[in-house]
């Protein structure tokens, strides 16, 4: 995601600390207890202007929602839409998906979300891909048993590409649409980045996945 | 498949009721008391000349391996191999995979094999697809618990349709592979179509799937 680089967001951001985790020094307690409930915990990696969290967090209230992103300048939006609008169950993390583990304690996570993250579609760039092995391994020592990644994308390479590093991760797939808004998913929450792509007429493509270690090969 | 009409083919098929079963009169027993032993039984959908069949055969001589096909003048082929050189853990069923419930009891096929069938592309032909729905439920009422449907096929737009389909239906999906002669599978049987494309370079896609009333959603 492009945006204008915004100088005064990581003054903003650092002026909320209860809202915008930026450093694992401010995590003294687990999500739980920093949510002050018992709900589960989803979390969104590359949650871009937060669009999606916020629309989650409103139609599943006692779900708590945590939004990544590196990017000051476009999480400073999500930000400043929790101040206009405060939502109890949201809370943003500004850092890198790469440091998870210094953010979440193992099982502490109970759904993961990967929307219309960045395709980087250079072989060179394959790393970068947020569903690369090495960031599987990270979702997987964070998340719960059983709990499930939820993958959305317009960008067809990187959804193939997904399918195929999850299946080699030893992942199990289910809910597989290559049309989203031509299929029959009626509980579909709309991203930012959706809209406008469907608005165009492009695909969106959407997958369910889990770390299956109980299921037999 | 087109093929050349033979018309000795069917008679030849009826010399051979030990090998092909063409009606369900003939098969007096299970197909373990048929095979003489309890080792699995893997069954081929739209099994052609029946190459893979026999790769696998001989690959796998602890598992009993049926192939299901319609046409005489293809099946026949698969039939000459076999009287050419005698696989004791082969049989074909020369009918219609719409049958199949009277061709095999519940729980008695523990592998389902659909290869490089026809995509029926059109629309109006969606419901002749093998991985159409009403096929998926035939295969979900004779299939053992836990037991695996394994594709493959060249045609891109019948594996993203059998992705979807499976997924409405529920079932889970893992080992996806969207270009499997470039992917690290090292037990690949090939089939007969599969080295033809293979050798013009065209992908192979390849799924597993199983019916999953044991997994939450």
């Amino acid at each position: 995601m492009r945006l204008r680089h915004k100088p005064w967001a990581k003054q903003l951001i650092e002026e909320h600390p209860e809202y915008v985790i930026s450093s694992v020094s401010q995590l003294q307690t687990s999500w739980k207890e920093l949510f002050g409930n018992d709900n589960p915990v989803y979390v969104e990696v590359g949650t871009g202007k937060g669009k999606f969290l916020d629309n989650m967090s409103r139609a599943y209230p006692n779900i708590n929602f945590i939004g990544i992103e590196k990017s000051e300048s476009v999480l400073v939006m999500g930000l400043q839409r929790l101040l206009n609008e405060y939502q109890s169950n949201v809370r943003f993390i500004n850092g890198d998906v790469l440091d998870l583990l210094e953010f979440f304690q193992p099982g502490e996570v109970d759904r993961l979300f990967i929307n219309f993250t960045d395709p980087w579609p250079k072989n060179k760039h394959e790393k970068r891909r947020l569903t690369y092995n090495r960031f599987l391994s990270l979702y997987e020592k964070v998340m719960s048993d059983g709990a499930e990644i939820h993958m959305k994308t317009d960008n067809q390479g990187l959804f193939e590409y997904s399918l195929e590093s999850m299946s080699r991760y030893g992942m199990t797939l289910k809910n597989i649409s290559m049309d989203l808004h031509n299929s029959d998913k009626e509980d579909n929450i709309i991203t930012e980045y959706e809209e406008k792509f469907y608005q165009k007429g492009q695909r969106i493509f959407r997958l369910e996945s889990f770390f299956s270690s109980s299921i037999s090969s």
